[in-house]
């Protein structure tokens, strides 16, 4: 095959292989994928996948596709096995593509997911009605773009980490993404760390790697 | 003299003259304050002046200097007159020199000034504790460096126009300030605008004018 | 619905519910606004929607559509009541899409307002035939791209508040309104505010704001 | 006092509360230590303070203070309470001072450290031979400046969660840390997040919250 | 023609003449090529050339084309007469396009090379397998996007120059490549220089010069 | 000597030999000056000169030195022999150093200077009452830092070629000229051309050139 | 109309006035035009306008059309009446869309103009071959791309002014044009000065002045 | 000791083992040096030392301190054992610095070196000049700053590899080094590959590989 799997790393790294869909065609993704179910693999996780791609991945694999993260399973979804939730919140409603592909990630990996969409901080009365969800989490990730200051405002309400994700939402000076991913990194409250812009994969797999500590 | 005093613009602004003392030496300074004051201004504003300017300034002229704020009060200070309160409302303790320019600004061209300082959203309860003094004010400035979401935060808990001032407070991506003021473009909260890093008397000088409107 | 329909801050905040069009689908923007009519909301203002959702809304509700603003407003358009008039003004032709979702946003919120476009810098006599609606206003909205002047030189007329907003416009070093909007924030006038660039909304929010301040 | 002391957050947060010390006079940190100290926290934790300042503070209160870390441990250092050890790597003997600061700080929350210091990339063996260390941590904080490529290296070969501090060693096209930055927002490991430039505070205390999760 | 071919440079530069087809109609393409073939070059390189416009080319010319190189050689393929290989390396299979075009180019002037494809360093098995090609090469070409670690990691382990490529494979804050372009020119291993992003050709250059110094 | 003096371009380029004193020692810079005159030039200009160099100079020649400009003329200071006049106009008082700069090169390489200084666009009465000298000057000079709207606005009333010279005056997102800078190039008005931040060297260069077109 | 038509500015401005037809519809355009031939101007420059709307315009007005610049000039093309030629150089091939945007403007504003295409520096025989079109010419326009080192070594060479044009031709780290622009602000050769990106017009526009000095 | 020497590495490498001085004490350096010829390296290269630490340094070993280039060989210069010689220029004298940081090091790793200095391509007949030593050469470092346009126009000149440093020589848009950096990447001269701003070191070390291929 083209791209070298890497059966070490998936003994190691949780429930799900894992796909990274944006560069490859259509029969590779399906290629792959079936290759790895078929040496044994449970779950195959596959994200930045398009629509035309994921109808043809499903026409050879059980896949179930969730359109607005552009991600998929295949094979069978895992019963969680972590120690508790992951919160996933987002600051507006044009960032749950990023939070659902944080969702599928995380199920993928064996958690249960808690979704707080549009609770942006400018009508904060939407975010406090959370409260109880954010103090009883394992991990949260709080995804925006424009400002992101959701991140801060979580940060201080929660004990457990939280992992950030800016996204690309906006126009004119949020730059893609750069102006919530600079505001995350000056956080000022303690236990936010970051990820790349309209990472959802990325804060998911850190986010259950913190969930599943200890869990064999 | 070596800077033109602009007659007509003073008439005009309101209760104030003004002198940016940044890049002007002590005599300078005094110079043009004099002349000011003895041509029948009532009220010279003097920023950006260092201790020492203000030392030589105040051992000629009548001077009320905040050391804080790099900027005093040349002659008398007006009697408040504006519609109402402002607000001045900060993130952090490192605010508070940007602050206290932002509060010798207003008082020198005529307002009264509430201080809500060290509210940072990393700790939304020291916030939320003054939501009365924010709810009643003509007009709110909001100042924060690092991620600059009390911007945000504050302008939507606020009915009333918030002036948003990002401070050079930080390391690292904060850039000098760069992080805060995007993240003050961004803000998803309406009634929102910003000012240059820093730029504490830019603030107070719009706060006033908003404060002022209608009174003769 | 998808979408939390904040009521209090409808309540709160002036004339009209706003829904931001940019990343709705046009039956989710017309199931918003139907909602907010159906719950006697008497104004609501659409911006950033594309002639097609407009069409789509029109056949479903009243929609006052204005094409070049990608804005329109559903329901009944409030008869102004502010204390005074908007001045926008524009430095070149190509921003008048930013004005107009600006002077739309304004309308939609109670205001009175008057146009000035064309008139940069570049060609003095065009803005100062405008001096006398200049210096009556109650706010001023400035719109500007590439080297974004306007602001700047309206600010030093006018005796109100400026509110700044840089445009897209241009080409090059112009940095899809990176620009304008440094020279905005470091403009030399005094009173001079600045939101995100294209964010004629914004700043149409904040000139209500200010245009309304002790307007019951 | 002029900074507000959050008790609450001291509550919450772990086994010691901390002072940012870089904005503060040496007499402020002393009192508000003092303060925290006589109001029952046992250990307190401060950062950014001048060698100048510990010297001033240590002739008022018990205090550990580390030198390259510019941090230091007032009242006493508590016991390892963690489910593991959190390992500490640099790429270079110039970001030994950020690594002590997260060191300090990680001691004061109550974790056992491993430090792995000068393992950068350009020389692999020296980062192998520890392969034992990396592969049964709790946590991991790779610390590197310039190219950062540290961070990629060590959540390639990790398990654990990995978070990452971009240090402003070096010259030229480093940008005092934003290439670094850049570099390990981008890593093509899973498992990886960032916090903000030389924020070897903000790092210890996402890695100790990982340590700490499920113990009381 | 259009564009002046430059005779004393062919003759200097190596086995082939180069045509950089990015700005060029499939037109000038062919007859440029012709008229270098015709006047005795005996291998022309087209570089950065559509499929459509290969397709017109070779309907005139006897032309090899590598559509993922997008780059072609027209008349012979000479033989590799250099010291020794050159290594091209990637980082991950999205890279492939640039390696394929520095592939191209190090042929046509007169190379053999090894491939070492999907070598990234969050899997370092993959690259250390090949320390034997590594380590014997006259020449690597390291071609990675994201962080690009894999310049340090290769030049740390090899004892000849290594010729860096960023590439625009990524997103969000790999910003086209100047992530991975920032890494690699703070890259702490010695013998790394770089070249522009995705500019496979200019590295192939450079290694091709190397790989044959001192051959007649 | 270290530097090699270029006599061909001496002949060519009019009045007077350049010596840039940035990056030389006091005894460079008199070594070199001494040479040129003792080689015949008339006139030396040299700039960027700390004045404790230029003491240490004119104790070994003749020297006009202009501290404001930290610049002087060893030698002769020759009549001026241009078409008319340079006019140079600056924004504040604290570009004056720029445009001293500016004078002292132009009237080095022969011409006469108009200096209109302070007269920048938020008071737009104190540019207007100088239309005469714009409107009959050869070229003009226009420096400005902040928002450098001075450029656009000289442009507009001008007929001759305007020179901007952006500088590094300002504070917060002036990013050192960068503001400036980018606010000249976009500059809406025809006829308007940009040299690099605080050069007012080059543009008194490039005015003579254009106030000595046809001058033998 | 939409546009108000600046008589003045034609008046003063030169042989031609000047419709921008970015962000223009055809019928805009052509209206423009012909109000402006109608009320008595002989020549109308239109730059900017596609092919499209080329020959829309056409259609009713005396129309010559450059593809290549996207411009052209409604009316009567005038005689050159200036002191001596321009001269019009670039760097690639790629660049001469600009260069013919320069070259069309320069000739509807009445100058004879020298084309010098494809004389990068990377083969200086290229340039050097036309040293005598460089010392005799008026002013020239040096236009690169890529690392815009044309207008450095052209400015070393001649003794007229040099206005320099970046392009946005290039990838990777040419980002736009940025590259070729910072080049040409730091050229170290004397009489250069910089227009904005692609701004071919501005350039022309520049040296004609300079070329109509003392012309009546 | 506190920094690991690498054993392995100095086989590999060449003639010297190499210290960085710029984050290390005095002693440390000394520390360092001493051990490395202790355990039988002839030659030990020392980069970024003040002349401080070399005047305490060379009090302990046998050290040849060049103060311009901050660095000095202790032990044995080696005889210069590679193919041909390595050309280093530079485009001013500014540049200097970091040329001899690049002579030192060739030097110290058996290399013979020309300096061809202050030969920039404003003056193109100084770098003309030197054509024989840039035709014979086994491979040259090109190093300028401000516009760097020395690096293509000697890279169109030569037949061997260019290595191109870019100097923080400079002021304004020059950004410590950026503008140079950026026109150096895009050189439109094959066989041009670039290291860090004042890299000289690691340009030295690439053409030293360059210049020993082949040689045992
Ligand atoms: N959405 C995503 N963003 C970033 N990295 C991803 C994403 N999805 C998957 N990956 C990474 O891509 C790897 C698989 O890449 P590949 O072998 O090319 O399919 C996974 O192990 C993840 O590290
Ligand atoms: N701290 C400040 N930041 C920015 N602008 C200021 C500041 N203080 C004063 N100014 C402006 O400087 C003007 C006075 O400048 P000058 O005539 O040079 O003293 C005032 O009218 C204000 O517009
Ligand atoms: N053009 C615009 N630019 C920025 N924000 C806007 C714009 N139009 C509306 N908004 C904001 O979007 C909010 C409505 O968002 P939503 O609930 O997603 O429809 C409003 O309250 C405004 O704060
Ligand atoms: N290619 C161009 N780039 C920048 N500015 C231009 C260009 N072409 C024309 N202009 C300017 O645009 C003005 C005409 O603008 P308008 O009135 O909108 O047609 C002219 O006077 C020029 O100053
Ligand atoms: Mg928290
Ligand atoms: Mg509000
Ligand atoms: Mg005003
Ligand atoms: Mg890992
Ligand atoms: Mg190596
Ligand atoms: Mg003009
Ligand atoms: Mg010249
Ligand atoms: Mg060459």
């Amino acid at each position: 095959g083209f791209a070298k799997i890497d059966g070490h790393r998936a003994l190691r790294c949780g429930a799900a292989e894992i796909v990274y869909g944006a560069s490859k065609t259509k029969e590779q993704i399906a290629e792959i994928a079936a290759e790895m179910l078929g040496s044994g693999q449970k779950t195959v996780l596959i994200t930045r996948m398009s629509p035309d791609a994921a109808e043809f991945v499903s026409s050879r694999l059980p896949l179930d596709y969730n359109e607005a993260a552009r991600a998929g399973i295949a094979g069978e979804r895992p019963a969680p096995d972590g120690r508790g939730k992951i919160v996933i919140a987002t600051g507006g409603t044009s960032d749950i593509p990023v939070a659902e592909e944080a969702a599928v990630t995380a199920q993928a990996l064996g958690n249960e997911v808690t979704r707080l969409y549009d609770v942006g901080v400018s009508g904060l009365h939407r975010l406090l009605a959370h409260t109880d969800e954010i103090m009883t989490a394992s991990a949260i990730i709080a995804i925006a773009g424009m400002e992101g200051a959701l991140a801060s405002v979580v940060g201080g309400l929660a004990d457990c980490p939280v992992i950030a994700v800016p996204t690309s939402v906006g126009y004119g000076a949020s730059f893609g993404g750069v102006s919530a991913l600079l505001s995350m990194l000056n956080s000022c409250a303690s236990g936010v760390s970051v990820v790349n812009i309209d990472n959802g994969f990325g804060a998911a797999y850190c986010a259950s790697m913190i969930n599943h500590i200890g869990v064999i």
